[in-house]
């Protein structure tokens, strides 16, 4: 065993081990948010999951026989920042959280139409929200309140918006996404943003999955938030430097949005001086969406196979 | 006009009574929780949606040529219980909320495996509910924590159910189902009450999509609670009265079952001194699943020339 090449891998998530033996490496758990043992500094691959920022820098600068660094997170953003050697090959977990952060997804939709939330507050003070149950006007113009025929835009429009997609046209939305490259995708038409002053006006619901980068941040700015029907919800389920948060604050006070649902925030947690928190019909969730890779062992076999045969990795960043 | 027979129709909702033209009725809208008109007597022909007690009461009782009363709720217990001759053909509404139950009941579903109203009850305190949120562990067992692999029975499995089931089934939940029938509907195998001492331990989470009769009162009762696991959750967007609501307030405060998420209550609004409203895990919707028909003109309309035609109706009480 002593000579085989090493495989480091987190004790942060249950990982079905047995499945990646048979590949002559050595399989060595390692504390995600603990300096690294001696016997593991010569590790030639590393899986990460949910690491502290000293362990991955620790991995950086110590594992001086890295040759590759497979996250499990969908985002590339920790392991592309811990600054690992040129020669070290990164691997995202994309794909990993695409059912659980598209069901978190329709949840907030849900909530947001539903007004869940609104429930909530009333049920706290022992007072029946009789304003949002008996009859109702089916799906009135200019309102936010069922997936049926409503317009939801998806900006980002990767795997999790197609693991999203069924659900939402099942239900009856009108689907179009916003992307890098136009096209037409799970039969859903794909616009790129030159394309958002046509589209935000007609959004009932803006479902963002957009990565976080340089060219990303504060995606949503005011004068794209102004272009949204004052109906119109946000649900932000990708990266919270995507949004000006101040700007967001200020259209939902004002009115000039219908609300918005966010998993992701520019700092997490939530500071406590935040106006987020009680703005006017605010749904905060607290990056809950994913965290819960599924599939890991696969897309770490598949790696795993690639790397040993020096073929090209899936999900390099 | 004055000798054709008369349809009285409601003011309640928006209805598009042009599409109901063409069949030599008058069509003559009404006041739901007004008194008849005088020249409105004598009509053959009646829709109801959301009448006042008093104004069926008196429908019932002062409409003499009545022949043919169209309910557009799901359920027929208003109709039902109003009185009226036996000569009067009572049809209720049931298909019309189909797609707004079954929006309404994912949208429980993933209220309570999410826990968005827990998340809630931190947001309004600025608390970030950290232990929602973050790095999980995925689906582990005797949780309820997303719909994929989860076990969802239904019972009460009729045309809601099979509105929601393709929408369980993409999210990747396990459906079983419950009727008077046993059989298989939809893909999905029903079995009879007599099962639930068998299907109960297993399910993680019991949708209750039943009308209320006499047969139904109480049908989630203390003993069946007890055969449910400690994690198992209930969603009723049946009615009230299936539920023994002492009954499961006990099983929520003391753990038996994980929680509860109803839209429908024995009283309604619930009283102020009912323990629902502080009991562990109970998230209250205001019977705001349905309350929206959908298609309406088209049953009407499908009815009426059935009704003309001396034939057989639709949804016949």
């Amino acid at each position: 065993m002593g000579n085989l090449p090493k495989l480091l891998y987190p004790t942060s998530l249950k990982l079905d081990i047995s499945s990646l033996e048979g590949f002559s490496v050595d399989l060595i758990p390692y504390d995600v948010k603990a300096p690294f043992p001696d016997q593991a500094t010569d590790a030639e691959m590393l899986v990460t999951w949910s690491n502290s920022r000293d362990n991955l820098k620790e991995a950086a600068g110590r594992l001086g026989n890295l040759r590759w660094a497979q996250s499990l997170s969908a985002g590339a953003n920790e392991i592309q920042s811990a600054g690992f050697a040129s020669n070290v090959i990164l691997a995202s977990g994309s794909g990993l959280h695409d059912h659980t952060v598209a069901e978190h997804t329709l949840g907030l939709l849900l909530n947001s139409a539903r007004r869940f939330y609104e429930m909530r507050d009333y049920q706290v003070q022992t007072k029946w929200p009789a304003h949002l149950g008996g009859p109702q006007p089916d799906r009135p113009a200019n309102s936010f309140t069922t997936l049926r025929d409503a317009n939801v835009l998806i900006w980002g429009f990767g795997n999790i918006a197609r693991a999203l997609t069924p659900s939402l046209k099942l239900l009856g939305a009108r689907v179009r996404g916003v992307a890098r490259h136009a096209g037409v995708r799970e039969g859903v038409e794909v616009f790129t943003e030159n394309e958002l002053p046509d589209l935000l006006p007609g959004t009932d619901v803006l479902v963002m999955i957009l990565p976080g980068s340089a060219s990303t941040k504060h995606a949503l700015s005011t004068e794209r938030l102004k272009m949204m029907p004052k109906h119109g919800w946000v649900v932000n389920v990708g990266r919270g430097m995507n949004v000006d948060e101040e700007a967001l604050c200020a259209a939902l006070d004002k009115g000039d949005i219908g609300g918005a649902a966010l998993d992701v925030f520019s700092t997490e947690p939530l500071p406590a001086a935040s106006p987020l928190w009680k703005a006017r019909n605010l749904i905060l969730s607290p990056h809950a969406a994913g965290g819960r890779p599924q599939g890991a062992e696969e897309l770490i076999a598949h790696n795993l196979r690639k790397f040993r045969a020096g073929q090209q990795l899936k999900n390099i960043i």
